[in-house]
Parts: structure tokens; C-alpha cells; sequence
């Protein structure tokens, strides 16, 4: 039906997928300039400040009185003299001081030799601001500081460092200011003699205040919004057809079903109904409302009035996503496609359906792996990780390495592990994957005998 | 049949899943904190008493004699200025002095230069007590303390320190006072130059005795104890009306027997006798008794009865398993699930049955494997990992790795090696695992031709 | 058809299989002596001019502005003296003297703290000449050279090594002389406080000027030069004689196209006419281009024309792949195999079809991912990365380390990337991977119902 | 056909796999004793004698002259000073003195800056006798040895230490006596300035001379020894009975073919001829001879004729997995067995045959990846670890990783990388994968279709 009308919007929808991709792309390379500057500096933080830093976090922790003192010092000599060390081009903000703030329980004595301790639960939380200067030490800085271990939740220093996204430049775009938040925390809340170290950057993006560039043109911001402002408009337009097409939709239903109360007097069915509902139009309006709020988050950010690229983000990428998916639409017009997509289509309601029966056989192993291989196993530590690791083990991935990381502590629990994950693994792999296989397949030889058929009286009426 | 009757079990189903899963996530967030206390501790021992400790215990080992010392006396040493070192509140145990425990063959004169040896193979455990003081060393504190290296079979340190878990305080739990006892071994039972060195905690938790917390509500143990008594309750509940309803069951069972006896004279089988005794009744009493078990088991460690966690996790786990696998029996009732459901009922016992020839021959390979690349493999140093290593080879896992970390010493066994691991493979991923496709959507088309269809006179007589 | 004239070509054939085979293999024999010379020079560099050089060039980076003086002098010292530290026999090329050059910005003040900066975007490159002398400094070598690294953007250290590959003296081949042009880079374009340091290493092969190596022949370049031009003349002949086939076919087609007109008057359709086309000829005929064309380009590298083994490598490796690919044609004469060779053909069009479907849903998910995941995750930085982690996971790859690897930053983030993965595995794992499976079975069902059944008019024309 | 005489026979063969996987799994926890004492001894050597060596062999290697000197001092300071060093029970062989090696070219004058060379290829092979002493350095022990870098082919010191495998004694068996052979070799062969420092270790297991244990009893060897040959006693029944029966169906077969030429006059096909081989019987034959000859070389070693392991295992280990995979054909006489293990017993012409069509696309890939990708991937360095590499990809593992490692020198070579991987991938994943599980339905259904049906005269005529 309505061949005649499909040229323009065919061409309005190839239009929109090229210039919603292009957005996209161009969106993505200008992320990736912030990104890499954001990350490096995260880097080049952690090797200024933190004392014997070598590259992985995870373990970094401290175990010593003396050792707590010394890295916090080293943190106040590097933070003093950062101008004279840092390659980069960062600078103290003049508005805040470094501050170093140690959180402890109001009071307490704890005597674990006798079984004993008197706690208040109220936290204090005692800070300090330290001014840069340089060859600053701790005793010179805080003459008076004295860390409480027993009763100590956590040290945090918090400093505020300025740079310039200089890299730019060479693009042909002006560079932008960046106000980097640095939190070190020393995490002592498990009181388990063991205190985490934590470094994390938050960042402020700003427009810079004064600027000038030789031998370059002025920032042009304008190609970009404009751009951005095409994309809206084509949405706008495509929307305003489909919902056109979807209210002519309706509207021949309500006819049909007058038609049939005439004609044969029986009720016409909702699986009926929502025939004439085409699916296709609900995904491109959908994809044109994730667009049009995307684009505007984009020019937001653009214009320095939003600094959060996240929900801009997965506004454009799910966009985008649909609005690829869309494509597959015209291609079943060819004969030899259609029966993969219909296949795809009609096996869909049978896996969903599948996946629900599985999903809870899954869910049950997921429950019993946390509660039991959870203390020996460092996959089964939370039930998104045991959920997870189950995933991946069904899919083929990591199954060595499961199996020899449990520990072998309790031979109860080791020979519980072993049975857990040979059933788990047989049972997801031999039987439950295999059942998808052959759903697959009964679809899509159903598909096959019924393409070609005529439907029923509601084809006929169209 | 029986549908009147229903509704009021199934609530109760619904009930039961419901607070044991809520059961189930409370006991494994409580778990949680312990394991992690636990954990950290251990890792706070490791770096405070074991020298020059990168965080890899696989290859922490000593070679030389002087290192020997080396480490005993750097573990007095920070033993003894335990107060000052760490961050955490660990304590010495007034009641327990650190032992040093030489154990070592009565008397050997071993010259392998001659390849003569005379041993005596009683083993002599030399002990000595050293208390914790300040800048203890192995000279001050054990001066006559000598290790015989060539007939030593170990060096075992053990001591004992107290902690309290304070980080509950946070969660309105009252803390608990914690036991470890730290051995430290150095192992030499192999007499080959490596002297294999390992840290292991053992730990009790006792309620501390004598707290006070200033700031929040006394400690509350009713309501989770009440909760398990709940539990408790519904799960017996749940299991009277499933024994009520198979002994039903059984006697309709009976009732049938004298039925066919008396019109058609016949015996009747006893698959049909079973048909009676509904799979699911038993799945939910046996359901119902680990959870009962899992429990009390529960409530006993709630009120530190016992300390073992791994017993009532193994209950409860098991229990909440086979729970969420019952709900699977309500799916059954609507059609579309029922097929996917009766297909990997109908399957499984092919798939049992295949996986039983499948098996004798991956125990060929397995034994054989064992016995040849042992030696040369990391992978197949026990049976054990061996079995492991080629599970995971058939799912697809580790593949490259474990070609690659063969050992190129003997050509033979390396060509052995090469031509094991291409059958096996090739035999089991590209016959094996494609069988259990073929038995799967064999059973599904069985399965989907047979509904619908009358069964037999027992079904007529129900 | 045309079964007397076989042998003939099937001998050819065979020949120039295995003389290909035999070219091939010791071309790759003979280029991996000088991969493995030119590779271990580069590791040889690496830990003889890069301080502290620890095997991962990935974190290898200078974060303080003394450290990078330090490592340019470091370079400079090791590069004077040379001659007495380096085990093997690299020698300075008297005519490039070292280069030290700076590129920065012309003029600029940068202050982040006033979120101010005037900047002249023209780069200028500053260079220095540091000709080899022991005990050499950077002070010495060059007493006014100062790095402006606020506006600095590189550093590079460029010198010329020569050095004799004596290896294949034992394998009775003349030593080649090695140009290398090594290139150290110090890379601040990112200005992130973070100098990349980088170290290339270009060859360039020469014959030596002047040799004489007593106790082996002379160099023999000829057998291997007179084996190439023996496969060239091989691959013309069989081309001609191919070409003459296809000439043949094209003929009987025009024949069967009058014959056709004539007796039934009907138009031949093309897939008919294709028909004539043997397949098998054209994949021979680009073979042997392929195969000329690369045989030429070896000639040239042994006779020191070019240096480039690219280019050649990739001709001679697609051009052995097609022939021995072209084996399979023989083996479609034996009735077992043709069934799987003609499912293989038959299938193709459908795989690929269906490839095209599944592509622009993997497209979609491509770039979505992309644009929201490439932040928070290293494996989803550039489009091609995300691509070639995607299609590993489907291939039940890497998928817990990339579950893993996501950064929790971002709540909102962390919980699309979960939807994201769970999504696309199941959807391409479940559905997609196993319609594969599905089109492949059809084909083979259909290929074989119709083997043996006579095919159209144009089989009996033949 | 035979049903009376098979208990005695099914016996035999339980009773033979029992007593065979006894025997194969004490010797395999035999072995792993010597392994762990073999495995542990060269892991010490390491430690002891290798400098700053830390537990990776692959990148351990020196790039300075002063190094190599060090290197080979410290050796010497370490072999000096060994009795006061080690913990373990080494002690040096008094017959074989250190042997310090050095292997150079002849005379050469080598100089790559003048791209000149004069090089005599005869290899002198230069040796001195070091005896061990206390404080031992190379300038005392050897006070005029030079290296030769620019001709240096290796360095080779090699020594004996001697050591008793204590540890059995614990389990009541007899230590053995070791000789360690200890090779270190500095390998210049390459002359790339990187010399790549290797320690192997040839173990010689001997009785010790003179051996006196108190408090055990004396060595018993002679009940492994029976066992063994009870084993060898075993396997020659089997064999006999095997052997009758073998001959019993050749006769047969000789009075079948009589048989058919009398009554039909036809002549008897071969496959009807091999009919009356029972393969089982073939099977259990050669398990029995592997069993023979692998047992008597057990022997051997237990009473210390040999002293090597591999061959040995590889004979029991093969006749254990015929053994076990024998186990099969009982399992056939159950019905629902026997379908499957005929599908695998039809199914296995067919998938070898396809193995062959798609090995040849697979060898055409591997010459192609290797000439092409060799120099730019690890993975790719020869022949075989490309053919273990591509078919780890089409398993599903290792793909990533795989993708990554690939060095983006030239861009050509990283495209055309890209399209290999993608197109092999997808070729053998999507397309001949697919064929293998399509092949496997197909034999089953018609396995499933035919048994039952009557098969031809000759199972009449049984």
C-alpha cells in the first residue's frame, strides 16, 4: 500500500541516517580530545602525588603508622612544588587552599586485648587549609597534626588545580579551561589495618576568560550549532510524516472495524488491530524524539551552559542506534532478505520467552553462588559480579580461571564449587543453548512454509 | 485436577519465596562485612610480618640460608613493635605467646657429594616462646636458635592477635571481637633449595565482653532471629500441605492398582505407578527441608553458637536454589512456556545418557593427558586441573594458552601434546557437542508432535 | 566434459601447487632471520637508550621536568659510549651526527591559574648536532639547551646505527649491512603533564661494500633467483593454457545462444550464460597474476632493488592461499565431498545476505556504544576498537574482562553498558549466531534432495 | 551372536581396565614426586645462580658488556660460596669441575661503520676448568679471560651438583640420588647486542650407594614390580582371547565367501569381508600391546635400567585412554545407548572428510597469515603457532587479544590483517562450523531411520 508517497519519505529517512551518523562521528572525535586530556592529567596526578605510585591502584594501600605520615607529606612537598616539577601546564586555583581533613569517632577507647571498647558513633571531622608554598612539609605546613588511628574513618586532602586543554589548538578550535578537583582519600573505615589510598579528579569545563591565538581564525562555533539545528529540523520533519502515517493508521482501523460490524458482525481481535499499527513508524518517532533531545543537550554543551556529556551521550548514541536499525525495514522489500527478518521477528516472542524460563534457572544459580562461593571467590563477591561471571561462563569466556581461582580452603565448599560450576556449565551449554538452536530453527522453517500464503481477511480488506 | 484447592498453596509458594530470598540477601550483605574484615586483616598480616611481600604468595620463596633468618627476624621484630606499626587495632593475646617451632629429623648425616645418607625418620618439634617487647630481634630473643637445613622439614611460627570489627558500628550492629591466629610456615619438606613460605589465618569470633556504645540504639538481634523464625514456619507449613498432597497420591495410586485389577486384570507399570508421585511435591519438601536446616544453622551463628559459616551458607544456598527453580512448575501452565519446559524434562535424560559416553572418553583423555604431559604442563599437574583444563577447552576457553605454555623439552612429547590436543578438540567440539544439538531438537520435535495428543488409560482415568 | 585433456593441466596444477608451496616457505624462513635480527636491535635500543627501561613501552612516560633532562642525557651518555657497552656490533654511521631537535610554539604565555593565555600557534623547530665522544653529557654537548614546556610540543633524538646480521654466515648466506635510524621521541602534544616517550627504529638493508668470509662459499643468489623464475614460467603456462579454457567457453556459449534462437527461440537467460564461466578458471588466472607479480617483487628483494617485503609478502601469501584453496575443485570430483563443497557454494550468497542484515544491527550497536562507552572504557575508544571487542564477544570471547573493565563512575552509564552487553550478546549469541546455523542446514538439506536430480536443458545441451 | 562365552571374556576386560588405571594412577602420583623435586631443584638453580633474576626466563637477557662479566662472576661467587647458600642438600660432584666455555669465530675483523667485514667461519670453541672454592670470583679463577663480543658465539658454563630426593621417605620409599647437570648459556648468536641468558637442568636419577634409614622399613620395590607384570599377565590373556576370536571371524568370512559362491555365485565385497573384523577386538589388541610394552619399560625404570620417563607414560597413557574408550562398546548393548554411539561411529567418515575440505581452506590461511602477518605478530612467528592460533580463533578464544597484538607499523599490512581475521573468522564460525553440526543431524536422523530395518544377506546369513 502507498507506493506512491514512499520516494520522499525513503529519502528524508537516507538523509537523516547520514547526517545523524555524521553528528555523531564528529561528536565522538572532539569527546575523544577531552577525554584523552582528562585521562592523562588523572595519570600524571597520580604519579606526582601519590608516594611510590607504580600503575595500579587496586593494591595501592598502606599498612604502616610512619608510612600514613610520610605519604601525606610527600603529597604536601609535590603539591608545594608542583610549578618546578610538572611537565603540564597546571596551576593552583588562588580561591581554594589545599585542605586536609581527618573524619574520627567523637571518642573511644578500644582495647582489643581485653575484649573490650567505649564508643561515641558521632564522627568529628577536624580539617586544615594548607597554602601552596614551596619545600612545604607536613610538620611545616601543620605543625600540630596528629593522625588518631584507632578511632579514624578516613584522611581526605582536597586541592583544586587549573589547566588548559592546549592540544586543540592544532584543530583549529579554541582551547578550553579546566578546573580539576583532586581528592585523595585515605580509607580506613574497615578498620582492618589496612588503609586504601584513592586518588579522583572531578572536572569543571569552562570557557577561558581571556584569549588569544596567532595565527589561527577566531573559534567558530556556529558550523557545529547550525549543523546541530539541521539534525533537529530533519527530525521534526520526519516525525510530523510518520505521525501522519500512524493517525491514517488509526484511522482505517476504526473504519475496518466498522466495516466488519457491518459486514459479518464479529468483533474484530486486538492482534487484528494493532496490524494496521505499523511498527516501524512507533521506532521512528521514537528515534526523533532521542535525537531532537539529544542535539539539544548537544548545543547546550557546546555553548559551555551543561558540562555533563552523559545523558547527551546516550541520547545521540541510542538515537543513532535506532535509527540504524531502521534500515533493516527497507530491506526486507527484497524477497531473499524478508525471510531472515521475519524469522528474526517471529523468533523473537519464543526467545524472550525462553529467556524467561532460563532467566530463572540462571537466577537461582546466581543466588546460591553468592551466598555460598562468595567468601572464597572473588567472582562471587556481589550478585552483579556472580551474574556476570555466569554470563560469561555460558558464553564460552573464562572458565579456567574460574575454576582455578576458588580457594582451596574448605574442601566442603571446594568440592561445592566444583559441582556448582560442571552442572551450571552442562546444563547451560548442552541443554539451554542448544534449545535456542532449535527454536531458531522450528521459526524459521515455520516462516518459510507460511511466506507465500495468503494471510486472512484482514489482508484481504487491504 | 484439583483446582479448587490452588490458590492458597500457591500464595504460600509466593509467600516462601519471597522472605527467603529476602532471607537469603540479608544473611549474604551481613556476609559480607565479615569476609571483608577477614580478608583485609589477612592482607594487613602478609605485608606487616612477611618480608620484602609483592602481594603474589605463589612465588614468595627463599633460597639462601641467611635469608632464612632474615625472615624470622623481621617477623620478631615486627611482632614486637606491633603497637606502633600498624593502622589497624590489632592486639596481642595476653594469654598466648608467639611460638617458633623447628620440626626436623631426629638425626641425618646426608652427603649426596658421597650418595651416601643415614637418616633417622622420627621428627623432632622444637619449640620455643618469645613474648611480644619492643625491638625484639631473633638474637635477643632466641639466641641459641639454629635451623639444621638439611634435615629441617619446617619452621612454624604461630601467634595469636585480637581485633574488633568496628566498621558494624556504622550499620547499628553492635561490633564483634575477633581471634586470629597467624601461622606462618616455612616449608622444606621437599629438601630442594626452596623453602616455600605461607601465611594463614584462622579465625574465631566471639561476642566482645564488655561494650558500650554512646550515640545509637543497643544492639538488636531479635528481629532477624524472629525473621528466621518465620521462615521456619513457612517452610514446615509449605511441607505439611505437600505431604498431605502426596500422600494423596499414593493412595489414589492404589485406588488405581485395584481399579485396573479389577476391569482389565492387568498389572499396572511402574512408570505409571510414578506418575502419581508429582516430581514437583518432593523438589518443594526437599526445598523445605534445607531451608529449615539453613535456618536453624542461621539462628545458631546469629547468636554465636557456632562459627562456621560454610555448612548453613551450603543449606540455605541449596534451599533458595531449588526454590526459584520451582517457580518454573507455574510457567508450565501457560502453553507456549509448557513445550520449552516438557522439552528439557523429555531431554534431559538423553542428555544424561550422552553425557555418560561422552564421559568415559574424555576420562581416556583425561587419565592419559595426566600421565604424559603432567610433567611438562602446569595444566596437568592433577587429575583434577586436568579434567578442568579440558572442560574448559571443549567450551572454548584458554585455547592458545594452554598450546602455548607446553613445555619444549622433549620433542616426542611435544608432537604427543600437539596431536592430543587437535583430536580432542576436533572430537569433541566438532562430534560431541554438535550430538547434543541434534538430541536436543530431536527431543523438541518429539515434544512439540506428541501435545495435544490423548496419552494413555491413566490419563483417561484422571 | 573434456575429460582427455586433463591430465595435462591437473599435472601443471599439481607442480605449481607445490613449487609455490616450496617458494613460499623459504622466502618465510629467510625473512624470519631478518625479523628476528631487526627485532632484538630494537629491544637491544630500547634497554640500552631508555633510563630505567622496564619492557612495557605502554607506561612508559616522564611525568617531572628534571626526569626528562635526566633521560636526554641519559641517551646522550649511552650514545657516546657506545662502543664499550654494547655486546653487539652496532657502530656509529659517521655521516648523520645525533639530532636533538625541540618543536614548540613560536611565542606564548600560558597561566591557567588566570584562566588567561595568548598563544602564536606557529611551531618552530630548534636542532642541534651532538657528534659521539666518550663520557658525553647534555651539559657538555649542549651547555645552552632549555625545554619550554609550557609551550613545548616534542622533543626528538634522532641518530643512525650501523650494524653487520652476521647470523647467516651459518647458514652459509652473505651477511647483509643494517642502516638503523633510530627516533626517540619525547611527545607532549596532549599537554597534559604526561611526556609519552617513544622509540622507532627504521631499517634500511644494503649489501655490504667490502667482504670476505673464508671457509664457506661464496654467496649463491642464483638457485634462488632461477626457483622464482621457474614459478613464474610455471604460473604463464597455466595461464595460457586458462585463458584458453575460458575462450573455449565463451565460444560454446555464443554456439548454445544461436542454438537456442534457433531451435526454440527463447532468450538464454544470464545465469545461464554464467553457466559457460568456469568459476574455477578466473580464481586460477588471478592466482597466477597474483603469483607472477609477487615471484617479480622477491627478485627485486634479493637483488637489493627494494627493501619492502610488504607488498611482496602479501602478493605471494594470496596468491599460495587461492591455490591451494583451488585444490578443493579436485576434491568436488570424488561424490562425498561434493556435497559439502556445493552446500559451501550454495550457502555462500545466503551467509553473506544474512551478514548484511546482522552488520547494520552491529553497526548500530557500534556506534552507539562508541559515543557512550568510550570514556569509561578502554576497549570501546575508537570505532575500530569497538568493532573487532564486539565481535570477539560474540565469538564468546574477552567477556567478563570487559564486563569488568567499565568504569563505575557514572551510575547512570554503568547501567547502560550492562543493558548494552546483556543485550547484544543475547541478541547476536542466541538469535543471530543460530540462524546461521539454521540457513546452513537448509542449504545442505536442499543441496542434497537436489544432487543426482538433472538440472535444465542447458545440462543437457552439454 | 556368541552370548554364552561372553562373561568370561567382559571379566577379563573389567577386571584389565581396574588393574590398569591402578597401575597408571600410582605411577602418575610416583611421578609427580620426582617432578616437584625436578620442577623445585631448577627453579633454585635459578635463584641462586642467575642475577637479579626475577622469575621470567623470556625477557631475562643482558644488553651491556660490564653485565655479561657480572653475570658470569657472580655464577662463579655463587658455585664458590653454594655450601653455605643453599637450604636445600646440594653438594658438587668432585669428578666434574665448572667448565667455562666460550665458542667465537676463528678471526674476524668486523666493522659495520665501514660496512666492511673479513670473517672466518671456523669456530673455535675455547673452555676452562674451574674447581669450587670459598669467595670465589672470575678474577681469581680465571684471571685472563677475555670475551670476544663482536665473534662471540656463546658462553657456556656448565656444572654438576648432586642432590638426594629426601622427600620419599616420608612415604616410605627409598630416596634416589640426582645429578643435576647444570647448563648455563649466554647465547650470542644472533649478534644483536641482546644476549639472551638461559639455565637448563639434565636430571640423572641413580640409586644412592650407601643408604641406611632408621626407624622405616627397608625399600620395597617388589610389589610394584608384581604388580606389574600381573598387568603384563593380564594384557596376554586378553590378547590370547582376542587373537581366538579374530581368527574365528576370519574363518567364518573364508566359509561366508565359500557360502555365496555356491548358492548365489556372487562374489563378496570387500566392506561385507570387513564385517566379520570385529574392530573391537582390534582395539582391545593394540591396547593390550601398548599395555605390554609400556609396562615392561615400567619395570625397567622402577629397577633403574632407564632413567627416561616420556616414553614409558606415552605407551600406558595410550593403552589406558584405548582401555577406557573399550569401555563403549558395552554401553552399545543398552537400546537407547546404542543410537548415539552408532551416530558417532557413522558420523565420523563424514566429518573427517569434511576436516580435509576445510583443513585445505585452513592450510591456505596459515601459509598466508604466516608470510604476511610473521613479522608484525607474535602469534604469527611460525608455522605452527599460526595453525594453533587460527584454530584457537575459530573455538572462540583469543580473539581480542589477537586483534590488538598487532603492531600498526604499515598501514597495508594492518588492513589486510584486519580483513584476514574478519573473513577467517567469519568463514569458519558462521559458514563450516555450521556444516559440522548440520553433517552430525543428518547421520543421526538416518541412523535413527534405519535401525531396526532388516541390513542385508549378511546379517542373515549370521
Amino acid at each position: 500500500h502507498a507506493r506512491g508517497r514512499k520516494p520522499w519519505k525513503l529519502m528524508l529517512q537516507i538523509i537523516k541516517i547520514a547526517i545523524i551518523t555524521i553528528q555523531l562521528v564528529s561528536f565522538g572525535l572532539s569527546n575523544q580530545m577531552v577525554v584523552l586530556f582528562t585521562e592523562e592529567n588523572l595519570s600524571t596526578f597520580k604519579n606526582l602525588f601519590l608516594k611510590d605510585y607504580d600503575g595500579d591502584m587496586d593494591s595501592y594501600a598502606v599498612y604502616r603508622q610512619a608510612d600514613v605520615y610520610d605519604h601525606i607529606d610527600y603529597i604536601l612537598v609535590q603539591y608545594g612544588d608542583l610549578h618546578s616539577l610538572t611537565v603540564g601546564n597546571q596551576e593552583y586555583d588562588k580561591n581554594y587552599p589545599m585542605s586536609v581533613c581527618q573524619e574520627f569517632y567523637k571518642n573511644s577507647t578500644i582495647s582489643p586485648g581485653n575484649e573490650t571498647f567505649d564508643i561515641d558513633i558521632h564522627v568529628i571531622n577536624d580539617c586544615f587549609n594548607v597554602y601552596p608554598m614551596e619545600h612545604l612539609t607536613l610538620r611545616k605546613a601543620l605543625p600540630h597534626f596528629k593522625l588518631h588511628f584507632k578511632r579514624m574513618l578516613s584522611v581526605k586532602i582536597t586541592f583544586v588545580l587549573k589547566a588548559i586543554n592546549l592540544q586543540t589548538v592544532r584543530y583549529r578550535e579554541m582551547p578550553d579551561c579546566y578546573d580539576f578537583t583532586i581528592i585523595i582519600t585515605f580509607d580506613n573505615q574497615v578498620h582492618s589495618g589496612r588503609i586504601k589510598v584513592d586518588l579522583e579528579s572531578d572536572v569543571e569545563i569552562n570557557e577561558c576568560r581571556d584569549l588569544k591565538v596567532t595565527g589561527a581564525s577566531a573559534r567558530n562555533i556556529h558550523p557545529t550549532v547550525l549543523f546541530d539545528c539541521l539534525v533537529i529540523i530533519t527530525c521534526i520533519a520526519s516525525f510530523a510524516l510518520c505521525t501522519r502515517s500512524v493517525i491514517n493508521g488509526i484511522q482505517l482501523q476504526f473504519e475496518y472495524t466498522d466495516y466488519c460490524k457491518k459486514h459479518c458482525g464479529c468483533q474484530v481481535p486486538w492482534s487484528d488491530r494493532l496490524e494496521f499499527l505499523n511498527g516501524w513508524y512507533i521506532l521512528i518517532m521514537v528515534t526523533d524524539i532521542l535525537n531532537i533531545i539529544g542535539s539539544i543537550l548537544k548545543i547546550e554543551i557546546q555553548t559551555k551552559v551543561l558540562t555533563n556529556y552523559d545523558v547527551c551521550s546516550i541520547f545521540l548514541g541510542t538515537g543513532t542506534m535506532f535509527v540504524w536499525i531502521g534500515i533493516i525495514r527497507y530491506m526486507g522489500y527484497f524477497r531473499k532478505y524478508n525471510i531472515l527478518i521475519l524469522t528474526m521477528r517471529a523468533g523473537f516472542p519464543n526467545v524472550i520467552r525462553f529467556i524467561c524460563c532460563a532467566g530463572i534457572i540462571y537466577m537461582s544459580y546466581c543466588f546460591c553462588g553468592w551466598i555460598v562461593l562468595g567468601p572464597y571467590h572473588e567472582k562471587f563477591r556481589t550478585l552483579n559480579m556472580v551474574s556476570e561471571c555466569l554470563f560469561s561462563l555460558i558464553n564460552g569466556d573464562d572458565m579456567f580461571a574460574t575454576f582455578l581461582e576458588m580457594k582451596q580452603k574448605s574442601l566442603l565448599v571446594w568440592l561445592f564449587s566444583r559441582i556448582y560450576l560442571y552442572t551450571f556449565i552442562s546444563l547451560f551449554i548442552y541443554m539451554i543453548l542448544n534449545l535456542f538452536i532449535t527454536i531458531i530453527a522450528d521459526t524459521y522453517y515455520t516462516v518459510k512454509r507460511q511466506s507465500g500464503k495468503p494471510r486472512s481477511e484482514l489482508q484481504r480488506f487491504i
